[in-house]
């Protein structure tokens, strides 16, 4: 017999988690304490909540899965807008919350870290606002509804929610038998075949034909498959902003990054005007289209997703996507059609002087090995990431949609940690983002991992100024002395601050051979310096707003 | 005509808000930008939303209400916790979230900050399961929802929540005609009188009574009728936990701190043999009663509440509270029977060596002065809070039954900005609970105000040591320099980190002498050192726990 958080333990297993990050607190400190000399999961104490369920997004997007622990109440609700965003990003994340013993709950009495008003269920009622699923475990339900939520998390990769009460979680059961049949969303033969007939009709006539790769194919992790069916067909592909370096972009056949007004010429003409679209998995929302400027007639778009196909405004449910990959890659399909030219701009020469926004895309990009994951937060380093290039297995990771400000520093912990030395995370953050979530650089330190973490200091919300108070107070943020939070945290790291563009370049250098410790890199920029593609949105969004 | 965002301010003043907290967004940024100038409003930036909904609640405790604009989706999910946490107190809480213009939510697309569902009232939703009510503003309800609003949390005092488009809050209405008509909750003349009656028919025949003070005192501010009552009665009074310091303790018919199996034997057995026992908006849960180890006879104890009253396990609905301390005020009533005689512990010397936990409540009892706000947060600090003597207008606030950690460190910034330089705060916190939200220590320092901040490093969650995992890694933290952290923090402060009680000796006189700057004191102490009463707490919670 095992008890059913070791049951628990081993159906993460087999979403391939190794690490689970959290708080310990006395309603889960039964079940952390398993942890603690487990043989095949590593207990990731952070600093507080939101910052661990951040991290676990981030190891999501490296590893496929993720889990938080967390304790009942204070816990769980501090963790809450880490797994919202999970659920906006489709990052699937399991959410277990330690809860009273059931005999406690039974009670209905004013207990620690209870509302006080008798509901012990409220708090699994708030988070089915942002969960796919959510179980509350007891005796006789555990080890179903633990593989109910299994499956479906695996099936559907959204984030998922248990309940386990500090008692279920040291009852013991029976392991599981066997491994669960992890399943993906299966089509029904006849939609799917209706489907794919519409397809090759029109794909087979088609001289412009254009695949866009969205976001799910690296929830799905299914990379691999898109790209054998890529080689094979030798369609032309672009990605959306969301799924930026989702399979290497020096393939000849890839066409630019998609994102209606701010594509390059070139890109927006060959997808608005191909014949047809096939579109794999892409969440078509307002930072991926840029205010929804995309314009792909609807009469040649297939808009294909895990669970539906959509075709000419009628959605075909049951049909998924993994089917119709598998369908064209045996297929003897091969696009004989247009391919665009593509220009890249070149990296321009080595800069002097004062840091601008318009200097930082070469100089970021520079830095971008095969095996890096890069991390920009929401703010002005966001805009800038739609211009780095990822080659190899090195890839992007925006908050993109939801757009939490402090997501990207705990994420950058929870990348470095999936990583396990396979590749480097590096974060691009503003000053006023990372003071939301600091004290994940404490746990970095605390983990010896070696991401470098790039702070770009102009003195507070500066994407802010562009919509309101430009001169504001509200605006800016308290001046800190960045390079000294290393230390202050307790930890060894390499860190520079910089003022002019030959120190950054020296600094930029430097990072590269501190391969084995964290690196930090404080930027002095001017306060009102906005990135170009950041006006470039704010023009598409908004055509009569300009920059006051 | 005036925007509805400043028809909503002019109600927070009637409140007596002086002061909000919160983060700005895209969302809120329309109405943020009015508090920049504002005549009589000021906006307190922080660093993160969790933090400010401490702040606020902290700011409540002191000034009556606290309010924080937090931004749609990303904001107001980080602010949840320490809003359910104001629920679970009882604390009053406006909060305001800025919402996308209603034409935006209406076309239900997936924008930045949603979850991409189309569901705009999820958020809202969520708030309703910590909130006493919410309201989401349109150009046809503002005012009267804002009203409806202003007059429930005056009523109930719990948190409330405002959902504000960005484009309502720019509308333009006529102001406010006169003030709100703000009205406590009334009593039914009949059932007032029925309760009335019972109570002076055991009162008059009472050899022993004694009254119990509270939170809801604190809450309704109702603390000078409370004192005119208790005067012109003679009856002898005691406080729980969650309201001690509620009446000067030096008041002489002051009888001590009741909670349950940890009251001094004098205080439980005056409390426990009373004929007549009058408690006035006292909450029973588990910390005030220590495990529900309180032991008062149902037919001795008359239970008032702002909002019902039970007597004998029966409930009187629309009986208020503050009409029965009216009619006990304005009868001819004075208590002629026992007082008992409670004998207070003599400071002991002072001491040498190692610092103890034991030793710490005679030290920073010495702290106190008459205008002191003391926080001490959840934690080992917690049990050593019973110990210390409340006199003039200090007072104790605590997280009590919430107990989440962390929410001290900006609560004692919202204590500070609410005490106006009349007073000054005093935080003792753990390095766990520090570590959570460290970053309002750089608000502090922004809003230059003053506190002292004791932070006893006892190198991780000593508390949890004793329920599980002693000597586990799960309850070590990292190691922080933390007397670096102010000016980490880029200000200016007056730090000390000590390992013998001749050292804390001498920072906490110099600490008195710097009235001026934030004060810090690292306290260095062993890692398994427990405070006396919470070895007593958990023996009362479970007596058959033991320290392994
Ligand atoms: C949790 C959260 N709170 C507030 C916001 C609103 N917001 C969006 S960007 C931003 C400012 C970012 O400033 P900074 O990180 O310094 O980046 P900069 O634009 O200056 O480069 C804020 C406050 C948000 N997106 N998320
Ligand atoms: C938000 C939150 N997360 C987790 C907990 C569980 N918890 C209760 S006390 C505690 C440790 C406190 O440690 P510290 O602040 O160092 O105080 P000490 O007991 O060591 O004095 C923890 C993690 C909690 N109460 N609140």
């Amino acid at each position: 017999m095992i008890t059913v958080a070791e049951y628990l333990f081993r159906r993460l297993q087999e979403l391939g988690i190794e690490d689970i990050f959290g708080v310990p607190g006395d309603y889960n400190l039964s079940f952390v304490d398993m942890l603690e000399n487990h043989k095949n999961i590593n207990w990731i104490g952070n600093c507080n909540e939101l910052n661990a369920s951040y991290s676990a997004d981030g190891y999501a997007r490296v590893k496929g899965f993720g889990a938080v622990i967390t304790t009942y109440g204070v816990g769980e609700l501090s963790a809450l807008n880490g797994i919202a965003g999970a659920f906006s990003e489709q990052v699937p994340i399991v959410h277990i919350a330690g809860g009273p013993a059931l005999h406690k709950q039974d009670l209905r009495r004013k207990i620690h870290h209870s509302l006080g008003n008798g509901d012990f269920n409220c708090f699994e009622n708030i988070y089915k606002n942002v969960c796919h699923t959510t179980a509350s475990l007891n005796f006789y339900n555990a080890c179903d509804e633990i593989d109910r939520v299994i499956l479906d998390i695996w099936k559907y990769r959204y984030p998922v929610y248990i309940l386990l009460p500090e008692d279920v979680a040291t009852y013991l059961v029976l392991p599981p038998k066997k491994p669960l049949d992890l399943a993906l969303p299966i089509s029904d033969e006849a939609q799917l075949s209706t489907v794919y007939e519409k397809l090759k009709g029109q794909l087979s006539s088609a001289n412009k034909a254009c695949v866009i790769l969205g976001e799910e194919i690296n929830r799905y992790q299914i990379n691999d498959q898109l790209v054998k069916m890529l080689e094979k067909t030798q369609l032309p592909f672009v990605t959306v902003w969301g799924s930026k370096g989702v399979i290497d972009e020096s393939n000849k056949n890839y066409c630019g990054l998609y994102r209606g007004a701010m594509s390059s010429a070139e890109t927006r003409s060959f997808v608005e005007n191909a014949d047809i679209v096939l579109a794999f998995g892409v969440s078509w929302d307002e930072i991926n289209t840029v205010g929804f400027s995309h314009n792909i007639a609807k009469e040649r778009l297939y808009d294909f997703h895990s669970c539906e196909t959509i075709i000419h405004d009628r959605t075909y449910h049951e049909t998924s996507m993994f089917n119709v990959i598998d369908l064209i890659s045996k297929d003897n399909y091969i696009y004989e059609g247009l391919h665009p030219t593509i220009t890249t701009d070149s990296l321009p020469n080595p800069l002097t002087g004062e840091i601008l926004q318009k200097h930082l895309p070469s100089v970021f990009n520079s830095l971008i090995t095969d095996s890096t994951v890069l991390l920009s937060e929401t703010g002005t380093s966001l805009f800038n990431s739609g211009e780095y290039t990822f080659t190899g297995n090195s890839k992007l990771i925006i908050g993109k949609m939801w757009a939490s400000i402090g997501y990207a520093t705990p994420a950058t912990l929870g990348v470095s940690i999936a990583l396990k030395g396979q590749g480097r995370a590096i974060l691009i953050t503003g000053d006023g983002a990372l003071q939301m979530t600091v004290q994940s650089i404490s746990t970095m330190l605390n983990k010896h991992v070696n991401p470098i973490i790039i702070i770009i200091n102009n003195h507070g919300y500066t994407i802010e100024r562009m919509f309101h108070g430009k001169h504001a107070s509200y605006n800016d943020v308290q001046e800190w002395d960045y390079t000294a939070l290393p230390a202050t945290f307790g930890g060894d790291a390499y860190t520079e601050k910089v003022f002019t563009m030959e120190e950054l370049y020296s600094a930029i250098a430097k990072v590269q051979n501190h391969h084995d410790k964290l690196c930090l890199i404080e930027i002095m920029m001017d306060k009102y310096d906005q990135p170009q593609p950041l006006l470039s949105f704010v023009a598409a969004l908004n055509p009569d707003k300009s920059k006051d």
